[in-house]
């Protein structure tokens, strides 16, 4: 008994500094010297908003970033596309004598848009607090905090973009910085590109790379995005999926109507809608439509056994999400990730609650996601979308309708999507692959974790088609870290693990 | 070909004022001599907020309308509830020696809740505008219309409560003054009640009419609200439908999640939501709920012959909605009042459009609404919607969930709903029924329409159940007043008009 026992304590009571490797240390001791300095920095960085619309301040955020790597001693500067409706990228390079690889880090500044409405009482997207746990474990704001005070690493810090995808920028940037400044330097040529435009699908992403291709010229792209594994175990990500979004708009009486006097009479586009909607998906998480799942490439026996070690029993996972089940009962989280989605994002007709008033609406809306992975084109997934749109007895249209529409057909409905773009998965048995993996190990006693694709989506493809070049994600946020929603935060300590993690990346053999 | 021509000339050139009677030419004579004073008067009402939850203005709606019944020489006095939860209602009487009936005339002076964003441009809820016709034909805004200024009777008068139901109030109060005031008097004794909480479904006018049941006894009621024949005709109505409203919300995940990271895992509750609603309700206008047709009563012969007289051909009526085709294609708009109603008043669940993100929602929202009609229960409606919704799997709940309940059910819905009313209907054949019709009449050369139902509700039922007297209601507004809607209006002739009808009400034989 007392032998089994033993190690167990052991563990426990050695600090895990003294298992990491000598650069880790270096890092945090460097950290820990300069957390107060860090902190206000990425503090400030968060007050700008980052919307992408909002093009102002993202130029401000352009701005913030160039000056942050400037003062780390980097010739930074603003990559800019081919008009005033590119947001710019952000970039420079360190090139070191004797290297022979080249590795572009890649993060992006911009942020989903936020609702500040839906944030929790006190949190504003705006203005980054600190919580002492998430929200969802009773997380309360630290009161009093003040610039100076000690900072627990297990806090979270929150606001839009702490985790997604400021932290990324953070991780990176302060990995070199600490880097240089503890007497090291990178074994390969550093280049950095922070983007301005990943949360509306990387508009012009393919016209910075033509614009500037030299400059962007890498061995491997290295993307520091997305949440580490739910077990909290650091995580190599080779590939991500694609993304697309339709936004659909069904039609009913051109005016709100009462729902007594015409009630029976006026169809209700809500109604329709919600039909359409649910021909679409089956309440066992199954797709409808036609075609939506041919031509997908299945995962290869290599990525089946990466996923299978990265799995975990859902149990916990659920009962943290308040689930009785998944989706599919029995499928678990990594293995839907082989699979295209269909989700909805949101819907709107009129009001509902307190605000809402007995009305035929008008009009109904909904916003759907569609995430294809390798094999599916997402031009190709929205054209099956529409088809079953028009199979279901549904007149397409891309504006507003004419009388002439509304007379002749009795169901309209309005599509609108932004381009999209495919998935993107780099083999895990590429040398360079298996020396990224080696890299992460290194900063960690645990089991680094591997997946093939991500369940999210970045615009990888578009750099693997324009540059030829390798694309590999190595994430630093927690997995619950309310991306793309409301409370978004960061955990404290993920930020400091980021940095030890980036240094090691730019330190490879 | 001749002889044809000329009376239909004629016809257009005679003054409509000759064909009226001599009480309504001196009421409408009294009425161009005070226009300006009465519209002041009427518009300064309107610019006080009137939703039933906003306690504070809608008290000073009662204040400022009792001051408008003493200056037209009523004593009149505010109806309080046992608490102050209960809005008031505004009461007033006139006997009048050798009279043989007593008639109650009521309006209500609360409104719809507003949403002041889905206004057009220019138009405000609370600050009444005329527009030169009504938007949905090119109505504008009159520019520089100030007091004083003539007033063309074409126009309307834009604002929440305009037509619904501040108009009725208007017609009343302005009948009897005109008619006291042009040297005539009542024929019966006159009582006046004005409510402030019918648009939450008259909560408490069972108390006040227990409280103040001697005040309020009378023969008739006679409700001013609701509109106009589509043909722009004066319109009797002998009964309404029933209302309950249902708020439904289902639950996903605690929090909004990454529709990448957790695509094809957690539920979507929109989903489950637009599937539970698609199976309430077919394409065919048909509702799927077991019972929900069942023991409601058929018109009789009489009532079919009236709703025959009243129909009209919904070719016009269609055009001007922007239809194709009604729900049930072919069925008129007047038959479907024969049967209850499901209607989707509003659908919410996080963001579309624009401020949409990529997340999986925590929760999905619906307002229903049930109109009921005579032999149907509002609350057996709402306990057969609840059933089906069990039948569907789903497990209702009546405030959040809690964390036991998530981890037991897969299908999480909340349901809530206030307190309903059910329907209500006056024989036509009763001899009072019949003098109603009659002073109406007198004020039109034009057939006056009977229904024996209207589309919408009111709680009349409460009003039968309480005080055993008859209903009858005589709506004065536009029928594209868009009530219960943005830019609510009401036709400025038809405000004239309704003094006309209401003083002849006033002076049945």
């Amino acid at each position: 008994m007392r032998s089994r026992i033993i190690p167990a304590l052991l563990c426990c009571l050695v600090p895990l500094s003294l298992l990491a490797s000598p650069l880790s240390e270096k890092v945090r001791q460097h950290r820990v010297a300069h957390e107060q300095e860090l902190v206000a920095e990425y503090r400030e960085f968060l007050t700008i908003p980052n919307v992408d619309a909002d093009q102002t301040n993202v130029r401000r955020n352009a701005e913030f970033l160039r000056a942050m790597m400037i003062r780390r001693g980097l010739a930074a500067e603003l990559l800019e596309g081919k008009t005033s409706a590119t947001n710019p990228a952000v970039f420079a390079e360190v090139r070191v004598p004797g290297a022979t690889r080249t590795i572009m880090f890649y993060a992006h500044y911009d942020g989903q848009p936020v609702n500040p409405k839906e944030w929790a009482t006190g949190l504003d997207p705006w203005n980054p607090v600190f919580l002492t746990a998430s929200l969802a474990k009773g997380g309360k704001i630290v009161d009093g905090w003040k610039p100076g005070d000690a900072i627990n690493p297990a806090w979270r810090l929150n606001g839009r973009a702490s985790a997604d995808d400021k932290a990324g920028v953070f991780s990176i940037l302060n990995a070199y910085d600490a880097l240089v400044k503890t007497g090291g330097r990178p074994t390969v040529n550093v280049k950095f590109i922070f983007e301005g435009e990943e949360e509306t699908g990387s508009p012009h992403l393919g016209e910075i790379m033509e614009l500037h291709r030299a400059k962007l010229q890498s061995d491997l792209w290295i993307i520091c995005d997305g949440s580490r594994h739910v077990s909290g175990r650091k995580l190599v990500v080779f590939g991500v999926r694609g993304d697309v979004n339709m936004n659909l708009t069904a039609y009913g009486a051109k005016r709100p109507l009462h729902s007594g006097n015409f009630g029976n009479f006026a169809p209700n586009p809500a109604l329709r809608l919600v039909s359409l909607l649910a021909s679409m998906k089956d309440d066992n998480g199954k797709v409808l439509i036609k075609g939506f799942y041919d031509d997908y490439v299945q995962f290869s026996e290599s990525e089946r056994i990466a996923v299978k070690e990265a799995s975990f029993t859902d149990t916990a996972l659920l009962q943290e999400l308040g689930l009785k089940q998944g989706e599919v009962p029995g499928r678990s989280l990594l293995d839907g990730f082989e699979l295209p989605t269909l989700n909805i994002n949101g819907i709107a007709s009129a009001n509902v609650g307190k605000t809402a008033t007995n009305v035929i609406p008008s009009t109904a809306r909904v916003t759907l996601d569609l995430r294809v992975v390798l094999g599916i084109d997402w031009r190709r997934q929205v054209g099956r979308v529409t088809e079953h749109m028009q199979a279901q007895g549904w007149h397409v249209i891309d504006r507003e309708p004419t009388d002439a529409e509304r007379a002749q057909f009795a169901k309209l409905i309005k599509v609108e999507f932004e381009p999209g773009y495919n998935a993107q998965r780099t083999p895990l048995s590429l040398p360079i692959a298996q020396a990224v993996i080696a890299a992460v190990q290194s900063t960690t006693t645990e089991p680094v974790m591997k997946l093939p694709t991500a369940g999210g989506s970045l615009p990888l493809s578009i750099i693997v088609e324009t540059l030829g070049v390798n694309v590999i994600t190595v994430p630093v946020a927690n997995y619950d870290n309310n991306q793309h929603a409301e409370n978004e935060n960061m955990r404290v300590d993920y930020l400091w693990e980021g940095m030890e993690t980036f240094a090691a990346l730019m330190t490879m053999p």
